[in-house]
């Protein structure tokens, strides 16, 4: 059994990007810049951003972050929007998801310039990515992409099953998994009408698991020599941590791990290959590699 | 077995349609005004044209072709679109693929306005169509849809095994039947490179065929009870046609259709319901149902 270690492949990348903009400066280029937009006092939000800042620190970007208090308006919150999307020295920006229930998310996604979408939520993102376009492919699918072809795990004609159909990860798993040039898998998409979710996780090569919903997948679903890439990071009381909480894979790691050949941990598994995939993005923005 | 007739059902739907476009025009409203631009003298694309403009006759819209000749400029085609775009007395049009070779079809899908997209194909529609917002859905996918629903077909929870992985198919195709606002079923992609395609068949409570393999699907491969939607349509040489040729589906459908509950036939099924869906996004252009 291989561990797929997030951690340090996401470190290994971050210094690749980070010799790659040294490169790009000492030949008078300027350093990739990313934005960011937070809105109110969401922990785990801080938290992200907070990451990214130091994300950013580690290759060597600029860095912007500008909060806001969590009541301000749709329409407020749409001009720093469109001012991100008109200031030339920023490549790409995100949100910070969730926003406060009286601003409409999809509205403010639709907002972002698309070229400048780094998080690649809007919907040209989504769907030159549906169409095998170049693009900004989203941080947690391009991450699995990135873990599995860094540890060189074969996808070509082999059935992979996608646990959960979220805008953010499963769907665009699905589809880039089908895709030639990225998975070339048979794809099997499960969800929780799916009346034969168990027996397609028996015969997959491969689970990767995105439902939220803690040790769902046990090893009486797995198939021995199968790879397991677990996307599941619920918040589970624990009164043991200082937080007051740990995060909680979707799989069963003590029953699962044995069986598999490749499975990745909860943390230090796809989680740090996020943040890492968005300075990818950002440096693919400055060097205008999908869009002028 | 039930034959899913989509002729019938195409005639239906052209109906309803003709019936509220009366009503708009009897309450003082314009009528659905559809526009084609078809390049060149490719044979296929004549017959699909010309039925397009005898479906806009039939559904009560007006309808504008515009023809060019083949060795027109890539900036001329696209001077066309944006003029199109910007004639408020067009509701929706399309450019008829395929073109030359010296102009890029996906140049000039961008540049057609996505709010009169009514073939589905700006990445603006695809991607909201994958992340389930409103948005014009292109007619193939829409049309076998509205079958499954008119024959009131269960699908949900249900296997569906989508061969195929084109980006006006199959790839569509997977992203509603994995939906819980569409098909809400465990979706299976098979193409070219899949092992295991066979036993997905074999397994399938829904196969939708589009690999364009004449008589791929034969009847070992077919759960008994199973629904069968064939998007084939190869032109097959046939010395006994007038026209040389006939139209083969991927289904051996001889042998498949008495093991099945439903079945479309080709030609009869799936073909006819196309053009009517883009009609129907047609109409709904006219009514902005989408977009302002």
């Amino acid at each position: 059994m291989t561990l797929i270690d997030g951690k340090a492949t996401a470190a290994q990348i971050k210094a690749e990007i980070k010799d790659q903009v040294e490169k790009m400066v000492s030949s008078g280029g300027r350093r990739p810049h990313l934005a960011a937009i937070l809105v109110g006092h969401d922990g785990g939000s801080e938290t992200y951003v907070k990451n990214k800042v130091l994300a950013c620190e580690a290759c060597g970007f600029q860095s912007t972050l500008l909060r806001f208090e969590d009541d301000i308006t749709e329409a407020f919150l749409l001009e720093q929007v469109q001012k991100l999307n008109e200031d030339a020295t920023v490549d790409g920006f995100i949100v910070q998801l969730p926003l406060p229930r009286h601003i409409s998310e999809q509205k403010v996604i639709e907002a972002i310039d698309y070229r400048k979408d780094v998080d690649g939520f809007h919907p040209i993102n989504v769907g030159r990515m549906a169409i095998g376009l170049p693009c900004y492919i989203s941080a947690t699918p391009k991450g699995i992409l990135e873990l599995l072809r860094r540890y060189e795990i074969p996808t070509s004609g082999r059935r992979c099953v996608i646990l959960g159909r979220s805008n953010i990860v499963g769907k665009p798993m699905a589809q880039l998994m089908m895709q030639k040039q990225y998975g070339d898998s048979t794809v099997i998409v499960c969800h929780s009408r799916s009346k034969t979710l168990k027996e397609e996780c028996r015969q997959a090569d491969i689970i990767i698991a995105a439902i939220g919903h803690p040790g769902f997948v046990t090893a009486d679903m797995v198939k021995p020599g199968a790879t397991i890439i677990d996307v599941g990071t619920t918040r589970v009381p624990d009164a043991t941590r200082k937080s007051g909480f740990r995060l909680s894979g979707d799989v069963d790691f003590e029953h699962v791990a044995p069986l598999c050949d490749y499975i990745t941990p909860v943390p230090g598994g796809v989680g740090p290959m996020t943040i890492c995939m968005l300075m990818s993005n950002t440096l693919s923005a400055a060097r205008k590699e999908y869009y002028d």
